[in-house]
């Protein structure tokens, strides 16, 4: 049906469903009217960055007015922002996997709710690049954890669930196809490792703690590369699972910009 | 010495330190001449809120000026906010323990750098509560993490680094006394449970996925209760690791709202 999938029986029982981080609610805002005609759903971490990304898109898509801005449709919350650019949603996610579980979690009902049908949902923005070149982008085909695994681990009540990484591999084809049509524009296909920290699970020499050497950094990169990683984030095992679950068409695109 | 313990002998080999997601590094800024004089940490998750709460503390403190107001001194980064009032530094951390280790990571290179000495770290916001009273505020002792064990952990290069989360006892029983000398304030001293996510890691029925019961939550939340857990949040664990491993004297003190 081309609908998303919302997994959780109790949700047709309540009355109002607040989606608390977005300040939008069931029972306060007229989702299928406001969201009913979305088709794509683009996602970073940084607050500023997605209203330019909305502003951008405006243009794009002949729909800027002089004089007119985007407005912040969650403006009553300083957890996420979110921009409308025509059929495109653009919103923040903050970073790290609980940061951005979050704002699926409350995106997914939203969609669910506002009866959207046939959306794809494409995660933007930087990461670091493994062994490419300067401003690649790395169009994700398998998001890995920090052993190089296909897998999300999720908490649930105490348990461990299992859950799989991989985005859609057409969507994945379709991007790279899109890269070829712009000159200069260095595009590949890759896995992307997602880590629960940029300092000590990223190798990093520079945070405040420090406790390897830069051989056992370079040893760990060079083993992630030989697993077929090509870059490094932190909200990708996440993205994928959720979006894999709730039969969304997901992709992530990031640039490695150093 | 009452300095902030940096771990990391990569630091000191470095000619510039650039604290990115603050804004701020070491050729850029004068973070002795900003900073040296700080005593007091307090981070939350809202920008809005820590915004508020340096507003207060100017109040407070009898600092506030007329049609003066306080300024964000990372306003070139849209990651985190940080105001001043006084000897008293008020910054957000986003939501999750990845959010907030990045901040830790960055402040405690930021206070060391400035020189800084004798710094009391302190949490607050908000959290869900566990069989109390609404409104109250739990200091946490201990932060566990689902399992209900004092411990955080950390992901170091693929390796499991397994840390300590205990927090200040003496700074516990001390903004207990405080407490006490408002009317009306329930606090208690309780342990506080870390989750990665919001939705299932807490067993709530209202997110887009849902694998379990009304019966296994409650299951669960009494297991928890029994353990000592009186709040639950989603960064305490590495908030307290991090204080502890850099000699920061920390303490979590988080309201229940609902």
């Amino acid at each position: 049906s081309g609908l998303v999938l919302v997994k959780n029986p109790h949700l047709d029982l309540m009355e109002e469903d607040v989606l608390y981080h977005l300040d939008l609610g069931t029972k306060t805002h007229n989702l299928p009217a406001m969201f009913g005609d979305i088709k794509f759903v683009c996602v970073g971490g940084s607050p500023r960055r997605m209203r330019e990304f909305a502003r951008f898109m405006r243009r794009e898509l002949g729909l800027a007015r002089p004089g007119e801005d985007v407005a912040d449709i969650c403006a009553g919350s300083d957890r996420y922002a979110m921009y409308r650019a025509g059929p495109v949603l653009s919103i923040s996610h903050g970073m790290g996997i609980p940061s951005i579980s979050i704002m699926l979690h409350e995106l997914i009902k939203l969609l669910h709710h506002a009866k959207c049908r046939d959306v794809t949902i494409i995660r933007i923005g930087t990461s670091g690049g493994l062994g490419i070149e300067a401003g690649s982008v790395v169009i994700t085909d398998t998001a890995v954890d920090s052993s190089f695994q296909p897998r999300f681990e999720q908490v649930v009540l105490g348990d461990v669930v299992v859950r799989s990484t991989e985005l859609d591999r057409d969507l994945a084809e379709e991007l790279l196809a899109c890269s070829r049509d712009i000159p200069d524009f260095p595009t590949l296909i890759g896995h992307t490792m997602c880590t629960y920290d940029f300092y000590e699970g990223q190798g990093r020499l520079d945070g405040a703690l420090c406790s390897f050497s830069s051989e056992k950094k370079l040893d760990y990169l060079r083993r992630a590369y030989d697993a077929g990683v090509r870059n490094i984030e932190m909200e990708s095992t996440a993205f994928a699972a959720l979006c894999g679950l709730c039969g969304l068409r997901g992709e992530s695109c990031r640039s490695h910009l150093l």
